[in-house]
């Protein structure tokens, strides 16, 4: 190992300067991309808190060679002063990293990320302007890279009755194209999958795209939830029963801060467990005992975690899109009940399958749509669970030929409180054996009925060919019937031979 | 955006605590590669960097379900106790993060992350011993995931001659197990393009597996290399300016910070940028004056990036190691110049192909071989720029069937002072432009020597069965050729026109 003696320490915005690729900040349409995803993404998120209809509008203008000034403004609750320049400009820090809620956004990097990519490229800070109806606060914000503190400058506050955030900011190797990686296709398939937002994009020729509101019931507000038994390690434990302030004894402090946990669970436990003191102070639990404990959570059976923290976009919608963007001959959509991964950590997977039709006209085949908490994942299929899983289904069992040869779409949606990431660009999920698991349990689900309606269909085509078959014989048979029975009503043998074809192969 | 009061600032640990798969801890099988290679990777570029031929031994213990004690000793320098702590128990800390020099870690991350795993699955800190030949000091070590700080316990220090590292840590959560996803399998890469270390490996079971060290040459030692102009940012530019402390002239600081700035290029750029003052301090560089030197750059003839930071395989090597794993029918391997990625930073790609002979006997198919500064990559292949540009090139242009039906190997190894990974877990190279283009270019030009031998050989095959099928004629015609003649000299007719075919046809 490293023996110099010139040893540092770095700060993480450092750390993702230097590695910006690992932020999404790789190629110029897919960095142009990325900047658009964190900003709708962010401004999605808190409507959905603060319980408003979003609206966006962006607004995009070419300033030089692969360099474009981008306006964003929202709608939303805004952003207090005293967490502006955090959030803009400072990583790791935010409302959402260390609460067990489902967003969109939850990392605390995005916008600092593009924050960082302003800098690295024009040189410029991002200007921010938030109001909450009373006040606003209008200001440039950048990052001091060395220790990943947001600096702000030309601070303005004055009364305004205006509500929402504005982000202007600069950008230089990025790229508009309508591409299917670029930023309209990435608009789109957000449009798709949050009918309740309305958002204007006005591209840098100056022509504006609307993806107008669909609905006026604004999805419900994400809650926070507790994780649940199955799934937390003896560390989680451990941390939780350390940083425990309000219970203590243990006993009580597992029904408050656990999902599921009753007083007839803890029961259980204690009988199972006499060696621990369900009375003591959590925060003397020991490695040892949070071991047992997780070791024991394992054999008892708990109530499946809740959905309630969970909104997965739903099977309504997800068959509207479908029918509505693709046209397709048969649309599926499989829901399921929420699964949890390590850490107690509870998520719902949605598969839908569309199938021929408009698919097959528009000469589409084997399409993967990916999202995360109803945010669309363009990049990075290669390396996502959700791609490598639909690949991994043996489709030949479900009649289907090779999945690239056929006119279907498989959507999939994961919905968390916590997504677990391959990178901190967000783009593709990590094959967690849960998740990928699940993933792969709800697309055969969802294929089996595919498979239902395929054989059907072959069925009916097979009685079809049979009965045309079979019809040409029923003239010839007719009248050699009517030979052989020395019978001359061959019309009423042909009239009844014909009824039981009719009957038998329909 | 958010605007609750809960706005919380986050420690890198703590995100990558959350974060784990993001590390490359995903799977059990996986997360016990993850462990070998991080600390194997740190062993050799201690060595190489100390001058010393590695001597690796690692012994793994089954202490529960799915947990193991593993404990590695390496013949290093060993760690000074100043550094020792945050080697083994910080984030972004150690001595190549901010240096231009050619290792396998790059980031400060990966021993830090095994102490974090072990702390995560078994509770228990990570035990070091480090030796320098006259003392050693021992201790436990632990990381603060609050502070990402590291915290040392039971610290003993004493004479010894002991010289090297000791690590011995459990984890949990974890599996072994002989598959291509192995630790084996990885340790048999690892040798395979390290033929100058000699690691011995005992697994769990008890049985050895030595892989010898087949040279005793040292790899030359790593050199910090200073950035080219081309592929520098005016953001780079503006850093590297600002920190200046020892040139007080532009034109003498961009001669003494950049690789293959000369004198008289630095009169080209005067020439071209009369508006700036090359006598100014470095210090007062503007975002502007940046922007046009770095536009200027590129107008400039450069001599290319060098190589002297950079240590590939090597062509003889590559060409050994195929022989001596696959035996295929044809080994060639492409061997290119140094080129650069964004921010100055140069790389070298090596492709080796074989084909046939061994490859097709063991029924092996379109396989890819993925190093990176000489540490293999063995998971994330589908999300890696070396599959994607290798399963992107046009085989049946090389006179190949589709990739996946032939018996070809293709090996890629990337050496570079910053590999340019997807994620921090370092499994996978990112798609960026120039790095992709330059995989595909030395992938192509093997690719082209495969194909000369290939059609080689097919002309030689339909050569040969021209020569058959004429030499059955050779008989009838020159008897028929003697009668025609009149001549009964038939034997010497055929002897004449058996030298013609096989003259032609060889």
């Amino acid at each position: 190992m490293a023996s110099q003696e010139t040893f540092k320490e770095h700060s993480v915005a450092e750390f993702f300067k230097k590695n910006k690729q690992m932020l999404g900040f790789s190629g110029k349409i897919r960095s142009l991309t990325t900047i658009v995803h964190e900003y709708v993404t962010n401004s999605f998120d808190a409507c959905e808190e603060a319980g408003i209809l979003p609206e966006i509008e962006m607004e995009m203008k070419e300033t030089g060679k692969d360099r474009y000034l981008l306006k964003v403004k929202d709608n939303g609750p805004g952003i207090p002063k005293k967490h502006l320049g955090k959030a803009l400009g400072m990583m790791l820090a935010g409302t959402k990293f260390h609460r067990y809620i489902q967003q969109r956004g939850q990392q605390g990097i995005g916008a600092a990320g593009c924050t960082m990519y302003s800098l690295l490229t024009t040189g410029k800070p991002v200007y921010a302007e938030s109001g909450n109806g009373k006040e606003i606060i209008k200001c440039n914000i950048s990052v001091d890279f060395k220790t990943n503190k947001p600096v702000l400058t030309n601070i303005i506050e004055e009364p305004s009755d205006f509500r929402g955030l504005v982000v202007e900011a600069e950008f230089g190797d990025v790229k508009f194209e309508k591409s299917n990686y670029g930023v309209i296709e990435y608009l789109r398939r957000s449009a798709l999958v949050n009918p309740h937002a309305k958002i204007r994009f006005t591209d840098p020729s100056g022509e504006a795209i609307v993806f107008p509101r669909s609905t006026e019931e604004i999805p419900p507000k994400p809650v926070e939830v507790q994780p649940h038994p199955l799934g937390i390690t003896a560390h989680d434990l451990l941390d939780l029963s350390k940083a425990e302030s309000e219970y203590s004894r243990l006993s009580s402090f597992l029904q408050a801060r656990f999902s599921r946990v009753s007083l007839a669970k803890v029961n259980e436990l204690k009988d199972m467990l006499p060696e621990i003191n369900f009375n003591k102070n959590p925060k003397n639990l020991s490695w040892e005992e949070c071991e047992m404990l997780v070791q024991k959570f394992k054999d008892i059976k708990w109530i499946s975690p809740s959905a309630d923290g969970i909104i997965p976009i739903g099977k309504d919608l997800i068959e509207k899109s479908f029918v509505n963007v693709l046209n397709p001959e048969i649309v599926v959509v499989s829901e399921r009940k929420p699964k949890i991964y390590k850490g107690g950590i509870p998520f719902v997977v949605e598969a839908g399958i569309a199938y021929g039709g408009g698919i097959a006209s528009a000469g589409k085949k084997g399409e993967v749509m990916r999202f995360a908490n109803r945010a669309p994942l363009l990049f990075d299929a290669g390396g996502c669970a959700i791609t490598e899983t639909v690949k991994s289904v043996d489709w030949k069992r479900y009649n289907l030929k090779n999945f690239d040869e056929e006119p279907i779409v498989v959507l999939v949606n994961i919905s968390s409180v916590h997504i677990p990431y391959v990178t901190a660009g967000k783009q593709a999920i990590a094959g967690i054996e849960e998740v990928s698991d699940e993933i792969k349990n709800a697309v055969m689900e969802a294929s089996r009925k595919v498979q239902v309606y395929i054989s059907g269909k072959r069925k009916k085509k097979e009685a079809e060919t049979k009965r045309k078959v079979i019809r040409r014989y029923v003239n010839q048979l007719s009248s050699d019937l009517a030979e052989l029975a020395e019978t001359d009503d061959e019309e009423k043998l042909k009239e009844k031979l014909s009824e039981m074809v009719e009957n038998r192969y329909t």
